[in-house]
């Protein structure tokens, strides 16, 4: 951040002076992460004179670094010998992100770019499942042979190291591919160098599954606080590792993922910057009309109760409060369950002692706000509507946190996104549970209270 | 997780029938992160049963994998002698990230069982601020000598690598103690042996100040893609290393916080399982009351326009629609804002454009529900209270969308956390906003009529 606004000005002052060769010269010095960093924020044109004059070293490890936004638009602008430049530098991870980010025609176009060998590869990482391990894949890891020694095991990783994304955790395989130990770097450092490999293994290892969600990797990888895991299929054969740092990318993506979930608004799959006006409509819309649709009910709620509402007209101007309480507490409800199943914390064996703890917190919250509530209804009305207001507040606040409880807990267990149960959904639930309870209540006392007066 | 459920009843059985030799067989085979992933879902006094039975280096590993509040529950129930022991297998941030969550008084206790190096390093690390990359920080970590060869620093890692978080990086350092130059363990590796270690250097490093956020820390590991970053103070000085494997954790709390504040739950500081019915309470109902009072002035604005709804009944029903749909559109752009700005994508240079483009979205989001609204008035009053919704749908949502956009930039403005502009708090105040709207709108629109119609 702070690197991008120092060289900012240095870049463009000389680009627009025509001074090229200097911007080569300064480009050169500069650390690829600062010049990914600095790129997106230049013009479109400026981005491919600026990356044109990287170095080729530099220009791949850059070109690896930036968001698939950018990368589309800098290919878009080659000829088509750098382009396969450019895809044959980047790593088999990172190729796959790049390649479904793009729309398929374009896709189809790269592959033809690509050598035998790489257009394989690319094409089994691109047949996972969306959003699985098999897609964050990549195959330069290492293995070593258990009945190597030590040193022998260090002069295979110093030859074949260089290409391979880790040589942090290295692997051992059977005679048909099965993986057998994993092995820590150091652990082979710090050995005497004559030990056999096979006395270091211990025969423990983590392993994901290709076809696991990419969520679930978040969580092993915090449980076993390593820098890469191998991924294997059903038959227990190893196919490739994932690293940290792609990993530390998907958490990112999936809680924004979450965010944007709970808030209606479907995933965006672009950087919220690079939006467009007409994505982020069409990302926005659905749940809002879904939501006006709801609203019918609480609109036939209300019309219900039309002779209350002409008879107490006071009774109105608290309505927002209830049902927005109703929704306010719903909302807390709901993003603590969403939050705690997607972290991990609670499974479905937890729910019935959240529910009753939920049962309990509610009432607490309700009586508070009911307290509050009375003055406010005395304020606005009179004593009768103090009494409606504030006895329907405790009803609300629990029908609306126990809603927002079990409904995150409900789609879990339907095998669906628990984050569907948005705050705004909860909300326009609580509506109209909250004008039924409302007015039903109101109906009842000043019944009571008319009766009473007689 | 899968583990979990296989090792539970094993154990509890092995326990319960006081096997308790067999146990320790058991578990001595079984890897540290799932035994850690199984003593929380034990019962008390089974915790404690089962760590002892751990031998040490198990041990060790098991309980600084544990969170803080089993950590906790250990050393209540472990004598003098045990606790040193654990205290001092603890790596330096794990012993920080235990210390911090406990209560002054035990805290203090604890300290006095570190042998005096650790207990003045211990203090160091708690000296610095809350939520501080500081505070993440371990001195495990390497350094070598620039003028050494790569086989004589391969030595030295062989000596001292055992005892240090990783040796994925080693650091250079000048004779003050200042940082150089960082290099990765690969390089080492795969270098001719008898090259100098200055070659290998390139003068490029990224590192982490002390004092900086740690939230900060996680943007600067994703644009690195680094597994560990050095941490130097005002002077440069090399104070420790922090790991990726604790900004994974730091990435997964900095987002949690953010949901719930989101939804105006306070930072739990504990598990949501483990959160007390108090605790949770305490948590939840500063906010709603907050909100109550905000509720006040939607309730007075209702007031003003008491003849309006006794004369069209009609309008209440609609009411929360219109109020719903201003508040959900805000909720949408304020979670879309506060998540790109947490994030690292946005920042004030961006705010402009950001808001240009809102502009235009809530227009035509606000366009297509007056469609909707245009209808579900009609068949909820008439053509003139259709029209009146319609019209001030339009209105609602463009300036909910406003409202959810500016004031989280407002508060990031003002160094103020941008996820204090909660849902919540945009959709009460989207409430006032669409009372005074739509009621105005209505009384205008019906003296319009009523005198077209003399």
């Amino acid at each position: 951040m702070i690197l991008r606004h120092l060289l900012l000005p240095e870049i463009l002052d000389l680009v627009e002076s025509g001074r090229l060769n200097d911007v080569r010269e300064f480009l050169a010095q500069q650390p690829g992460p600062d010049i990914a960093d600095l790129i997106p924020a230049l013009e479109d044109k400026d981005q491919v004179i600026v990356f044109r004059l990287l170095p080729r070293h530099l220009a791949d490890e850059v070109f690896s670094l930036l968001e698939p936004t950018s990368q589309n638009l800098l290919l878009q602008s080659m000829a088509q010998e750098e382009v396969r430049q450019v895809l044959a530098g980047l790593s088999p991870d990172d190729r796959t992100a790049l390649f479904e980010e793009l729309p398929a025609q374009v896709t189809k176009g790269l592959l033809g770019l690509l050598s035998d060998q790489d257009r394989k590869q690319t094409l089994t990482l691109l047949s996972y499942p969306e959003n699985s391990v098999g897609r964050l894949m990549t195959d330069r890891y290492v293995t070593v042979d258990p009945q190597w020694t030590a040193s022998r095991a260090l002069e295979h990783l110093r030859q074949v190291g260089t290409d391979s994304e880790t040589i942090a955790m290295v692997y051992s395989i059977d005679e048909h591919g099965r993986l057998t130990d994993d092995l820590r770097l150091r652990k082979l450092i710090i050995a005497d160098p004559a030990v056999r490999v096979a006395d270091l293994l211990d025969g423990h290892y983590a392993c994901l599954h290709s076809l696991q969600d990419r969520e679930d990797a978040v969580q092993v990888f915090k449980k076993y606080d390593l820098y890469a895991l191998p991924v294997v299929d059903a038959d227990g054969i190893l196919l490739g590792i994932v690293t940290i740092d792609d990993i530390l990318d998907v958490a990112e993506a999936e809680a924004t993922e979450d965010f944007h979930k709970l808030a209606t608004v479907r995933p965006l799959q672009v950087n919220f910057k690079d939006a467009t006006l007409g994505l982020l409509f069409r990302k926005r819309i659905g749940w809002l009309i879904g939501l006006v649709i709801v609203n019918i009910f609480t609109g036939m709620g209300i019309k219900m109760f039309e002779d209350t509402i002409v008879a107490v007209a006071a009774l109105v101007a608290l309505m927002p409060l209830l049902i927005g309480s109703g929704g306010n507490a719903g909302a807390q409800a709901a993003t603590l369950v969403v939050r705690a199943i997607a972290t991990g914390e609670i499974d479905s064996g937890d729910w019935w002692k959240l529910l009753l703890r939920e049962i309990g917190v509610s009432m607490a919250i309700g009586l508070a706000m009911a307290g509050a509530a009375f003055f406010l209804g005395w304020a606005l009305g009179d004593l009768k509507v103090a009494a409606v207001v504030s006895i329907s507040m405790v009803t609300v606040v629990v029908m609306g946190s126990l809603m927002g409880t079990v409904l995150p807990m409900i789609l879990n267990r339907l095998k669906l996104d628990p984050a569907t149960a948005s705050v705004p959904l909860i909300t326009s639930m609580a509506d109209i549970l909250g004008v039924l309870i409302y007015f039903s209540i109101a109906n009842a006392l000043f019944a009571y209270f008319n009766a009473a007066m007689r």
